[in-house]
Order: structure tokens, then C-alpha cells, then sequence
């Protein structure tokens, strides 16, 4: 532990190199390395396994390599709430899955908003080194910059700073309300309602944009008695039932997928049939819930895991950024059986 | 960085410590170690950190005082799919509170239930040499241990293998399945119908136990009749309608809120009310559900966060546990309005 050598390049090299270069799995590798007793592998594969070790100059101790390079193959995640919101855990998935590839590990913190916690968690960030913090909320929105995160290069995911500088991918709220709204034109519906939520939020400004676009596009006017707000929960939904009823409209663009479960909920009880007497769209893809109502929610999906792997190639400088614009990624429409 | 000092001991003193002693956040530790220009921070206050760090001893970087000790302050997390279910997000949360409540970070890796991917996470974590790992599946079931597991200590989490010799904590799926039954009883239900997953699994045998052994406690006779097996989905909910209608049971007792939900679905069209004409009890407290449906969803909990917190507590050997039968955690009744 006294003889580090200096590093050789921005590479470190990982069991996996080996196990690739040897051509074994890396569970083989980490036996032989590891001289694990019991373990069955052939004395050729053994043999391949200390060349490639010794080819590639790969040291067990990636902290020792870490050390002698001075930043480390960590990529920080810091989020708001990963644990109360089904939604963040793909904006994980996505960082790490792309994080993997290139050959980093995340460090993921869940903070739930908690300023001290917050700190405490890019504080530990730092002292490991890591290359870059990505900074994700679990809805998209602005932020204030934690002013430790000018300590490292960071990149805000699900979020914004505007002023700030700082890189951010965000889902593209606009293109997914205008999506949203063409699939219920394309349905032939001309007299569309859209529950909006209550909340003022990229999303509430976004979505109800891409709505009027869609209109003007289709050549219908804007109607204002048409766009109604609820909480965006399934009680929104529920409770704005009979305004759409009196609308007169024969289709409803909902908020989120939670808006629209609560809709469906309000126009049974009145008898109405979805899509026969109203035909409803949601946002979101929501895991457990689009695609299991009856009948199955026509929706459009928040691209959560691909904000997580753009903020990271971002991060490693793999895909080009802008500190003045935030980048927008797609919100594709899944056509399920509601309209 | 060619000064190392040996480690004093096994806790590593952190930027939190320092605060600590200082009297100041971690965001000031961290401004004033790395001398961050424009930083406002009083002489005074200054003064303090820097007589902090020096009796403590503090040195920023975390990676140099790991090395010379041998261990990091690293709990590695395997899971196999924390992205695709919202229940294994509480999971993680509840292990990175009890981590960092102990000065330890969580290093998460989620898998997907992929071999391949599983044992590079092992061996990622192996190589950043963490004092042990939680091994976590997003459902509780028996599982075959992997090899590399075996080079560290390591706790299972919501699943476990017998024989491994390995410590294991599990939901109390049987306790569980009493007290959903139990609140049926206590509202005057006799004839409590069971509609079971078709999956085998622990959940499946515990929850039969648990009923089956509420109606013993109440006098009220096994009936076989009564139990359904249905996919643990919205679909199997609904489709178990006429059945559940046709057992003459006045309440039911679903394997979980997602086939609760299918079944307020199917009641619905068959102009039944709930809980006058039908009650229903869940299982899991799923987070976008349980609470609103209409009516709301009376349900067991199934204990995620706590099962996180007590895998780490386990592995850092602050609670007690058994390599030979699981440690049960209770799965707590959850009364809202549907019984």
C-alpha cells in the first residue's frame, strides 16, 4: 500500500476490463483474484486471468487508484425525493445505466428537501471526489443552486436555474402537451377540455401551451371556458366531473394520469362511458396506474429514465450542453384504449 | 498526498464532525476548507472551523483516510429493481437514513434481476472495498445467494435463502395477513372471501396463514370456497368479481391494492357499493393508490422503509439477527374508509 503507482491516463481499469480481456465473467475474476478457496475454474482460465491482470496493470483497490489520480470514477446524484415518488426511481435507473457504460459509479443521496441534508450529502459527495454531481428534483421545476454544487461540475436534472449557468435536461412539457392534444384531434374530437393543475409549474405553463398549439394548429379556437384547474391528484379529477360534463366537451386532455384516474372515477358514477361518451388522455405514464384502468389510459410519458442518462453524458461532456437553455427531451404519446 | 497518517481508530471524522465542533453548517465547513472566494463568512466563525479541523484532525479527503485504513465508509445496496416499483424506493430510503446516521454513505446499484450486471455491482463494490451489502429484492422471496457475496458481509433484504448461514429480514407477511383479516372481523364480517396471487411466493403462504388463522381466533371456520387466486394486478381484481359476488361473501380480503382496485372496478359495474355492499381490505399501502380510491383504501403496510433500516443496523452489528431464520418486521393495518 506504500508503492502506488501514478495513474496511467484518465482510464481506470476495472474487473471488467479484465474479465472482458481474459474473456471470463467477472464473478471469475474476482475468485481467482481474490484466491476464493472452492471455487471451480480451470487452470487456463486462471492462467488468462492473471495475463490480463497483469497486461492491463489492474489494481483491486480502486481507491488507491483513485487516490493517485486525484478524482475518482464516482458521478454524485443528489435528489429530493428518489424514495416518496414513483416516478424519480427511472431518472436513477437511467443515470446509473449510463454511468456503468462509461465506466463510473453513482452515488446516489436522497435529501426529501431537506436543506442540512442536502448539504451533508454534497459535502460527502466532494470529500469522495466525485467527478460531477447531477442535481434531479422528482417534478420538474426551478431552482435555487445549493451553493456547494459550484464546487464540482454539476448538471440539473428535472430542473432548471435560470441565470445560473449551470447545464440542466429537462422533459419537454410543450411538445407533450401538443401530443396529447393531437391524439384526441386525431380521434376527430373538436370541442377538447383540459384539466389543468392547480399548481404553477413548467408543467401547468407547458402543457397548457402544447394544448393551444395543437388547437391553433387544427385551426380551433382557444376556448378559455374550457381549460378547468384541479390538484393534481386523482380527488382533482374526481371533483371536476360535472364542469366537464357541462362543457359540452366530448374529450378531456388531463394534467397527469392521477387526474385522469379520478375523471374516470366521477364519469362512471355519472354513467358516462370512456371513451363512447367522453374520451379521456393522461400525462405521465404512471406505472402502476395507466395501464390498468379500465379501460387502459391513452397517456404521454415522462421520458424520466433518458433525463437521467442525458444528464449524465452531459456531465462527462459525451453529449453537448448549454448553461443559457435547458435541453428538452421528448415526451412520446402511448395510445392505450381511452379515446 | 505522500504523508498519509495512519488511521486513528475506525470512525472516520467527516465535514459533519467538524460542523459539529464548530458550531457551523457543513455548506461553511466546506467554504472555508476549500477557501471558496466570495464566500461570506465571519472571521470569527472561520477561526472556529480551522481550530475544528485541526483537533479533529479532519483531512477532506475521504479516499486517502479509507486507503489507510483498509475499510471505507461504503454500505453497498444490490437491488434488483429499484427503478421499476415504487416500493423498493422506501427501501433505499430507509437504509441511507440509517447509513448516514452512522457516518456511513449508501452505494447503490440496481440490477434488474440481470446475472451479469448483479456481479459487476459486486465486484464495483468489492473493489471500493465497503464493509458490507445489503442484498435487496423489490418482492419478498427465497433466493439463491450469489458467489461473490460470499467475499463480504453481507444482510438480505425483503428476501432470503436457507441454509446461507446468511442474516435476513423479512415483512411479517403472516402477522400481516391477520390483521387485515382481524379488521374485517372487528366490523361485524363473518364471511371474509381471500383473493389470493397466483405466484407462489411467501407472501402467498403467509398471508393464507394469517387469515386463516384470524377466522381460528374468531371460531369461524376454514371455508376453501372463499379463497380465489387471481394475478396480483388490477386485471385479477376485476375478473375475480363474480366469483367474490357469488360466494355470498360481505367482505373481501385482497392479496393487494392493486387487485382491490380492480375489484372496486368490477363492483362498481355491477352497481355494487363499498364497504355497504362489499368491504374491501388491501394489502402494501402502495403510495399512489391506497388513499385515493373512493371510497379510500383500508390496507396493511408492507414495511419498506423499515426493512432497509434494519438490514443496515444488522450489518453494522447495532441489532441483533439470526443466519438462521429471517428477523420478521410487523406490517402495521392502515384504516381508512372501504371496510
Amino acid at each position: 500500500m506504500s508503492t502506488l503507482e501514478p495513474g496511467r491516463g484518465t482510464h481506470v481499469v476495472t474487473m471488467r476490463d479484465v474479465a472482458k480481456a481474459a474473456g471470463v465473467s467477472v464473478a471469475t475474476v474476482s475468485n481467482v483474484i481474490n484466491d476464493k478457496p472452492g471455487a471451480r475454474i480451470g487452470d487456463e482460465a486462471r492462467q488468462r486471468v492473471h495475463n490480463a491482470v497483469a497486461e492491463l496493470a489492474y489494481r483491486p483497490n480502486m481507491l488507491a487508484k483513485t487516490l493517485s489520480q486525484g478524482t475518482s470514477r464516482f458521478i454524485g446524484l443528489v435528489a429530493d425525493a428518489i424514495a416518496t415518488t414513483p416516478f424519480a426511481g427511472q431518472i436513477i435507473h437511467g443515470a446509473q445505466d449510463e454511468a456503468w457504460k462509461n465506466g463510473y459509479v453513482l452515488l446516489v443521496a436522497n435529501t426529501d428537501g431537506n436543506q442540512a441534508a442536502e448539504d451533508e450529502a454534497i459535502a460527502m459527495m466532494l470529500e469522495h471526489q466525485v467527478q460531477g454531481i447531477l442535481y434531479s428534483t422528482w417534478y420538474h421545476r426551478e431552482i435555487t443552486v445549493p451553493p456547494m454544487l459550484q464546487q464540482t461540475d454539476a448538471v440539473l436534472v428535472d430542473c432548471f436555474a435560470s441565470g445560473s449557468g449551470l447545464a440542466s435536461v429537462v422533459p419537454d412539457e410543450e411538445q407533450g402537451g401538443r401530443s396529447a392534444t393531437e391524439g384526441l384531434l386525431a380521434a376527430g374530437h373538436r370541442r377538447i377540455a383540459f384539466i389543468n393543475t392547480t399548481t404553477p409549474s413548467p408543467a401547468q405553463s407547458g402543457r397548457l401551451a402544447g394544448y393551444r398549439a395543437a388547437l391553433d394548429a387544427a385551426g380551433i379556437d382557444f376556448d378559455e371556458s374550457l381549460v378547468f384547474l384541479a390538484t393534481p391528484e386523482q380527488e382533482g379529477g374526481f371533483v371536476s366531473t360535472t364542469d366537464i360534463i357541462a362543457s359540452g366537451a366530448s374529450a378531456v386532455f388531463c394534467h397527469n394520469d392521477r387526474v385522469a384516474m379520478g375523471l374516470y372515477d366521477g364519469l362512471r358514477e355519472k354513467g358516462l362511458r370512456i371513451p363512447e361518451d367522453m374520451a379521456v388522455m393522461g400525462f405521465d405514464n404512471q406505472d402502476v396506474i395507466a395501464a390498468h384502468l379500465r379501460p387502459p389510459l391513452s397517456t404521454v410519458a415522462l421520458p424520466h429514465y433518458e433525463l437521467g442518462a442525458a444528464g449524465v453524458r452531459m456531465l462527462l461532456g459525451l453529449e453537448s450542453s448549454s448553461g443559457a437553455v435547458p435541453t428538452l427531451i421528448a415526451c412520446p404519446p402511448i395510445l392505450r384504449h381511452s379515446i
